[in-house]
């Protein structure tokens, strides 16, 4: 299979690229520095905040996403990769604006679902991800229920989700490990850690299995670019 | 000051530039994504093995490193940074074919060394680093004595580089830190890990300090960029 690279429209937030881009190497077949997939990052921090835009119908975060999936491009990255959930909102915009591929993060959850045979998750997402849907819509085409937190727990994880942005992995998971908790007890064992700040704290949960969005990206980028998966 | 952004010459290896991607955003002061430096990264796999260009006359990696400085530049990126100890051998050719300048990561690394007051420091870098003089000549200028590994020492500490860059984290580092101890009897209790795999397994070591060139470049960097270190 012909080899390809990777771009990935970083900045939303660094840390999580960060992620993102470790995910990708230790998850890819090589055995010395030339084995590995090329990829070019931009870590794009002018991105204005993509929950504002959806919910106070602030500024839009489109034009730098493109702008960036654009200089990717320049550079010869021949799949565009964005480790952001709630940008996942504006997809169709993006996508359409970019003449490579771009992975849909959202939908690679989703079909990851089905195949295990998930029929109900938890989404653990930015108060924009879970107010505009962005999970669950996607996720009721697959016929998977999504179980959203309430208003207490959703307060909580929004929270952390800034934390970690500002303070990252010292931030405080205990409100939202505790919210997760609560929810196992109406039933709930998987949980969609659906901001890519969430997997950089919180990768397991004895109640339940976590599902890292980044980790499947990773692993989705891999197969594409025509890569062997660890 | 006025803000700069960043641009990694990466892919020697993929592990240590995703290390030094991490350690910058770690070390930035910033409260939000947009508090954070505008960074590119060109994971260049194509780049060829520097120890066997510098050892056995095998193609130079200069082209390639030049190349993608070439493409940060042209993304937007005004500071460049190489993670790579031995490619430093070429320091000279790639910062002249360059119009941004290149932060020098052994010059910092020797800065550091003589701030802290260290006379003698041992060295634990790839073959070609070691008979290349890549770190000795530098320290030698600023008075500080290198202490290099015997031959049985320094085929330990090429061998891991080399493991790290095949299986990542879980190679096994137990002959180089047993050469480390063989090195601490001789009075050696400042060890710079001058090849940017060996800071990915070995953080700390309890007979003396670790220097981590990756970590005062990343500093550096956020300094030159005109940001504030954690």
């Amino acid at each position: 299979m012909e080899k390809k690279s990777l771009g990935i429209i970083g900045g939303m937030g660094p840390l999580a690229t960060a992620d993102l881009f470790r995910k990708i190497i230790l998850n890819t077949k090589a055995d010395s520095d030339r084995g590995h997939i090329r990829i070019y990052i931009d870590n794009n921090t002018s991105v204005p905040d993509r929950t504002a835009a959806i919910l106070y119908g602030k500024e839009s975060p489109t034009g730098e996403i493109i702008s960036s999936g654009k200089k990717l491009i320049a550079s010869g990255a021949e799949i565009l990769l964005i480790p952001c959930n709630t940008s996942h909102y504006f997809y169709d915009e993006i996508s359409a604006a970019l003449p490579v591929p771009v992975i849909n993060m959202v939908e690679t959850v989703c079909r990851y679902l089905k195949e295990k045979g998930v029929c109900r998750a938890a989404v653990l997402a930015t108060d924009g991800t879970v107010k505009a849907g962005v999970y669950s819509k996607a996720m009721e085409k697959h016929g998977i229920i999504p179980v959203l937190p309430d208003c207490k727990a959703q307060a909580a994880v929004m929270k952390l989700i800034y934390d970690i942005k500002a303070n990252g992995v010292a931030a405080d998971a205990a409100n939202v490990v505790e919210a997760m908790r609560d929810m196992c007890k109406i039933g709930v064992d998987t949980f969609v850690l659906a901001c890519t700040e969430l997997p950089l704290l919180l990768s397991s949960f004895s109640g339940g299995e976590c599902v890292d969005p980044t980790l499947l990206l990773a692993k989705e980028a891999i197969t594409l670019a025509g890569y062997e998966c660890i």
